[in-house]
Parts: C-alpha cells; sequence; structure tokens
C-alpha cells in the first residue's frame, strides 16, 4: 500500500505527461529516502488506541493529507486522528517514521508515493519560509484533480496569491489561520480563534462544497471560535497584533529577564509571554516579517512609541531640573509650556 | 474630638517648640479647610455596616493614620477599617470628607489635627513625587514619640533615605511595598507580593516589636506572600520587573492598539498590561523611573534589544537578498558568515 498504487489514466492529463511535468519534491534528501519509502507506514494504517477517544463525533470523515510534519502538522494531524479520520502524512526527513506510526499516521517520506495516496485534503503544514519552495515543486498532478488545498501559515495574502499562481485550477483553495499552536491548544481547541478564507470553492459542485464544510467542521467540533476574513484583512489585523506580540517577546526575550521574588501579575503575564514566544522558531517570527507586508510599518511605530514614552520621561526630568535651577525666574514661554505640558 | 486635643507636655520636646518647629503641610490650602475641620469627621467613627465582615478577625487592632487619600490610600484604607482597625486619614484636599465617612474613616483635612489624634502607625501613602516635600513638611512632633512611621511607595531606596534624614529618631521606620493595587488587588490579596524592610524598629521596647509585627499582621492575614528584601534590593529587582512592564504598558499603550477578532492569548495579555500600566497615572509610571537609580539602565537595555531584534531581522533580509542576487557567487567570506549565521 505504500506506494506503486497509482491509477492508471486520471482523465484530462495524460498520466506520462503528469508524471513529467511534476518535479520532484526535494532534489536532496529523495535519494537516501526512496528506499525507506517502502517500509513501516503500512503497519500504522490505523488511530492508535490512546487517540480513539473521539472517534465516534459527528465530523464526516475525511482522508487527510499532511504536508510538513514539524510541531504544528504533528498538531493538527494528532487531532485529526482522535476524531477518527484517516490521516497520511509526508515530510523531507525520515526520522518522523516511528512518530507518526505512533501518532496513527501513515508517514511517506516520498512525496509522489503520498500523492498517489490520493487524500480528499491537502494540508500544508511546511514554515512559512519554505512554502515557496515547496508548494513550486510539489507534484499536484499525482493528486486527484478534485482535492481541496489548506494552508495554515501565520501570514496569508503571500499564500493566497502563491496557491493561485501555482496550483492548478481544478483544485479547491481555502486558506486558514489556526491561531494557537501546540502551547496554547495543548488541552482543549475550546474559544480558540480560528481565521479562513475561502479563497477558491467550486460552488457548482455539492461534493466541493460539502468537502471543505467538512474540514471546516474539525475545528468547529472542537469549540474554535471561527473566523472568516479576508486573507488581506487577516494580515492587515495580524501585523498590529500577532506581529507586535511576537516582537515584544523576542525583544524581552533578549533581555534574559528572570523571575524574582517580587513579580508582580504583569510581569508574570511578561515572562508567559516570552516563554510562548521564544518557544517558536526565530524562523517563525523572521516569516511573519518578510511575507507580511504590514509588518513593517508596525515595527516603525512600535520604535515611534517607544521614543515618545522615553521623550516623556526625559521631558519631564528636564522639567524638574529646570524648575530647581531657576524656580519661577524662567523665561515666560518656558513658563507657559510647563504650564500646557502640566494640564 | 476632630482637633483641638493637645496633649499638653510630651516629654523631651516642649510642646511649643515642637508646635513652632513643626511646618504646616500644606501652605495653599490650609485656609480654606480650617474651617471644615470640626465637622463631620467625629460622626464617621467606627466602620460602616458594609464594611465590617472582617472585624473579628485575629488581627489585634490598631489606630491606623493614612497620610494622603488618593487611590492607593484609600484602598489600603478600606481593608484596615474592615479588619477593625481605627483608621484616620489625611490629606490636601478636602473633598474626601464625605468619601471617607463612607467608609468608615475619619478625616482630617489639618494634618495637625491628624497628628493630635496619635495614631500609633502612621502610613505614607503620598505620591512618589509629592514625598519628600510632605515628609519635609511633616509636623512629627505632634506624634507621639514612640510612632510606627510606614511607607508604600514603589521605589524603595529612595523612601528609606528619606525618612531615616527626617524623622525624628524616636520613630520607627518600615519600608514597604504592596506590590499590588485597586486593580490587582479588587477581591482578594491572596498571593500577593507584600515586600517589607525593617529599617528601623526599636528591638529593645517589646511594644515597638509588637506594633510592627501586628501592623505586617494585616497583611499576612489577607494571604499576603510576604516578602522581606532590603529596600536596596527591592529597587534593584523592580527596575528589570516592574519598571520593564510599566515601560512595555506605555509604550504600547502609545500604540493605541486595539482588540480584533483574531486577538491571541498573547496579544490579549497584552492588552491587559496597556490596561493596567495605563490605569496607573504617569506621574507613578515617572516616579518609578526618576525615583529608581538602576532605571535609566533598564531603558537603555530594553533599547538595545529592541535594535538587536530588529537588526536580526533586517540581516536576515539583507542575507536572502543576497543569495537572490548573487547565489553561490558570493565573496568567501560573505558565504561563512552567512554559514555562521545559520548555525
Amino acid at each position: 500500500m505504500g506506494s506503486g498504487c497509482t491509477k492508471p489514466g486520471r482523465g484530462g492529463v495524460a498520466p506520462c505527461v503528469a508524471l513529467d511535468a511534476a518535479q520532484p519534491f526535494d532534489f536532496e534528501s529523495k535519494k537516501q529516502k526512496e528506499k525507506n519509502d517502502l517500509e513501516a507506514p503500512a503497519e500504522a494504517a490505523g488511530p492508535v488506541p490512546g487517540n480513539q477517544r473521539d472517534t465516534d463525533c459527528d465530523v464526516p470523515k475525511l482522508k487527510i493529507g499532511v504536508v510538513g510534519f514539524g510541531t504544528f502538522g504533528q498538531f493538527l494531524a494528532k487531532r485529526f486522528v482522535s476524531q477518527g479520520h484517516t490521516v497520511l502524512a509526508t515530510s523531507r526527513s525520515d526520522r518522523y517514521q516511528d512518530l507518526a506510526k505512533e501518532l496513527g499516521v501513515r508517514y511517506f517520506s516520498n512525496v509522489d508515493d503520498f500523492c498517489e495516496e490520493h487524500p480528499e485534503v491537502v494540508v500544508l503544514c511546511t514554515s512559512i519560509l519554505s512554502t515557496e519552495q515547496v508548494v513550486t515543486n510539489f507534484p499536484f498532478l499525482r493528486l486527484k484533480r478534485n482535492t481541496l488545498l489548506v494552508d495554515v501559515l501565520s501570514v496569508k495574502e503571500f499564500p493566497k496569491k502563491l496557491m493561485l499562481r501555482q496550483v492548478p485550477e481544478e483544485f479547491d483553495i481555502l486558506c486558514t489561520h489556526p491561531m494557537f499552536g501546540p502551547d496554547s491548544g495543548k488541552a482543549s481547541w475550546e474559544g480558540l480563534p480560528m481565521m479562513f478564507d475561502r479563497v477558491r470553492v467550486n460552488a457548482e459542485n455539492p461534493v466541493n462544497e460539502e468537502r471543505c464544510h467538512n474540514f471546516l467542521r474539525i475545528f468547529e467540533h472542537e469549540g474554535c471560535r471561527m473566523i472568516p476574513m479576508t486573507c488581506e484583512e487577516h494580515d492587515r489585523q495580524a501585523a498590529s497584533t500577532q506581529f507586535i506580540t511576537h516582537t515584544v517577546g523576542r525583544m524581552l526575550g533578549d533581555m534574559q529577564l528572570e523571575s524574582t521574588k517580587i513579580n508582580t501579575k504583569g510581569y508574570e503575564s511578561l515572562l508567559n509571554l516570552i516563554d510562548n514566544t521564544c518557544n517558536d522558531s526565530f524562523e517563525l517570527y523572521y516569516g511573519l516579517f518578510m511575507y507580511n507586508q504590514n509588518a513593517t510599518e508596525t515595527l516603525e511605530a512600535m520604535e515611534r512609541s517607544f521614543d515618545r514614552t522615553k521623550k516623556r520621561l526625559f521631558d519631564q526630568l528636564h522639567e524638574v531640573l529646570r524648575e530647581q535651577l531657576f524656580g519661577d525666574d524662567q523665561p515666560e514661554h518656558i513658563l507657559k509650556q510647563q504650564k500646557k505640558l502640566k494640564s
């Protein structure tokens, strides 16, 4: 089952053309891993018992393929399995074989084998920085033409434009941002925000509508707060929420702050923030900056506000010193200015 | 009762000298208020019913005078009353008469009248910026020589040195920092940090020891986390906890951030921080800066960390651009540098 079950002929596109057109997913690691691809995954076909607690939930079952099996890919895959979906995964590294097996996920380090399994939904869980390379080289033509492609990146305009450009037009595209992760969504997802934009869902085919609906129901079922929003609006809002949060966390993380006996509640919330943001890779933070065109502006606004705050402190310091030095003997215009500052 | 019950002769210091030596507390407002001083307070001698829930607690009852009846003074006075202590208060303004009465606090806008009531413990609840003026002009000689003077400022070295310099040497001095306020300590004080430094408590007189102990028991009884710490150590730790927290809150407050539909938990903790810090007066923030000699260094460290964070982002941006422009054709030293950055 692990590989080789290529459907002959897929209508519209001749299979040999498709095979030729599809670029290898990852040149560097392909050779080393090909020999391993036929092993292991077949034994891990079903969810492991520990994850079955929720399999009788009312979410219709999907065959979901996860591309990129890093922390976030694993995090989502685990929850998909727990709801009883069939979950496949692929990534460049072979080291996830055992972990995937444990989680009840069929793992393919060969992306062609992965595609030939024909998942109904393919969820891109790549890092922001690697997404362009992955999408550009992805063998879409080995998937069924009618597949739903989903991304879960923390920036949204970039993958939307990328997918509209690179993904064959028969595919549906759903851009999402589950605004939580292995830390904040460790136990329940109740109330956690799940932004989505149905970028391209074929409304003429009820199958497509239903598949998209069913995929979103996975998150609804977990209690997420579902937020329909355009990718553009997301990035505008995220620059002044998520990017600021990460920047504050990174800045304070750089200061090597420590817990003291006299922590206030406010200070403890900052220590938590440092933990949460600095646990993420610097690559993610860089991605939020690089791939959100609003981020530079936000960074500049933060700098201006920091400078203004300092200026207010130092202005007041000068005022106090001036009063001590000159008292009421100061020039009229300075006294007027002081009155204004005080009011 | 409100005024005039001066004890004749107080041993050691002749009363008339004391009266002369004691400077008026507040020249400007004194005249306007003198006529009101004999009214109102006498009726408000006992705690009002609503605050009596805790009067049967095991904390020995004290006669506590609160100097400065702003937000924090009121906040403490209320809790003192609720424990069944006799509470007096004084401040320059007359507008607190009604409020004090409501809280079960006897209020004096004339500080001489306040002192002649002979509170056992006097708690300075003035703002950081006004403390020096208040202490310098305070009629200590109208109090009993054996009085415990307590401050509750958010900086500690400054009031310690000020009181050691200005307060007659017969007085005991206790420096404290209840690290919470009307917001964070609105309901329970359970687990909230209460820092204290027994700066000068006459160990030879068991009455003094017991009075200091009993005052601290007020906070213990409320469940505070009691933290003995020197004033110097407090200021060192506070500069890199409290002052950073306030600076981040002020900086973000200046940015006019708004709640969005896609708030993450981290972002919400920042919004909370803005609320909490910007609810305090700018004067408090300025006080934390001006009267903590470690604060300038902290501000500089924050600036350096912000700059380093930006630099890391822009360095990586340049690196990506260089790679796109030059690929592997870059000079050897640049390629080496890039390898180093990535590792």
